[in-house]
């Protein structure tokens, strides 16, 4: 009797520690795709931000800083409220601003507080479609991850 | 005569405490200054390569891996080889291409082992100029600072 109180006992214990070990390795594993996962939010977020038509929420991805730049062939905005400027210039109403798609987005770290991402970026608009390549680099700031540079090209023309 | 030997040894230990305090900031100088240091150097052989035709050492400038990433308005090419084929096939010669110059290098550290790059690139060539910005992100090796990732943008031509 006092035998199989005592197996009972250990099987208790061996499934108390492997359930301890399933959690921490769950835990771990998100702690280190965090960050990956982070920017993959805020991206989804502009995403969407975008197709409603909200700049607004849209510019929240990018980092509130004079510092902040954003680099294309028409040369290099410094700032964070040139930077939406240019947007709004640029893509003036809904209708111009059409529906933004993210595609191939891969994110590589750089060192724990910083991450390259590189991706495609889709335009579907009522009169035409454009597309290019784009190259963010995220900084993590107590606000969450934010765009310190994005580097935006435009698909030239197949001849 | 003892007082004058003692006076002597302070002063000498004075003048010797001085000098290693002012090689010590120094070199502290030094090292903080190293990564923008290193990164515009490793700019200034790539530019001074180019203009004499050598693409070898050109190349030297970037990560020598299938994961180095180059971004254009042609799309993103990956890998060592596949970027320093594309460099060969769009200037196939020193007249294709020309006399590079680089400007407004604005180098801004990533951690203590990545950096991200802004500037200008302007080739003057027999019969046409062009230029534009370019995004590069560094990565420190044991062998040095490498360009891991290069997005480089062509000016769209004024209207």
């Amino acid at each position: 009797m006092k035998l199989r109180w005592l197996l009972l006992g250990l099987a208790g214990l061996g499934i108390g520690a492997l359930g301890l070990a399933w959690l921490e390795s769950g835990l771990a594993a998100r702690a280190e795709e965090s960050p990956r996962a982070a920017i993959v939010a805020v991206l989804d977020e502009q995403q969407s931000a975008w197709n409603q038509g909200d700049v607004d929420t849209f510019m929240k991805g990018y980092w509130n800083s004079p510092e902040v730049t954003f680099a294309a062939s028409s040369g290099i905005t410094r700032g964070w409220q040139p930077v939406m400027e240019r947007y709004r210039k640029n893509y003036p109403d809904q209708k111009a601003m059409g529906h933004l798609d993210f595609s191939e987005v891969q994110v590589r770290a750089l060192g724990k507080d910083a991450a390259l991402v590189l991706g495609r970026w889709h335009l579907k608009r009522e009169t035409d479609e454009l597309g290019g390549v784009f190259t963010l680099v995220f900084q993590s700031f107590p606000e969450g991850w934010k765009i310190i540079h994005d580097h935006t090209s435009l698909d030239a023309k197949k001849p």
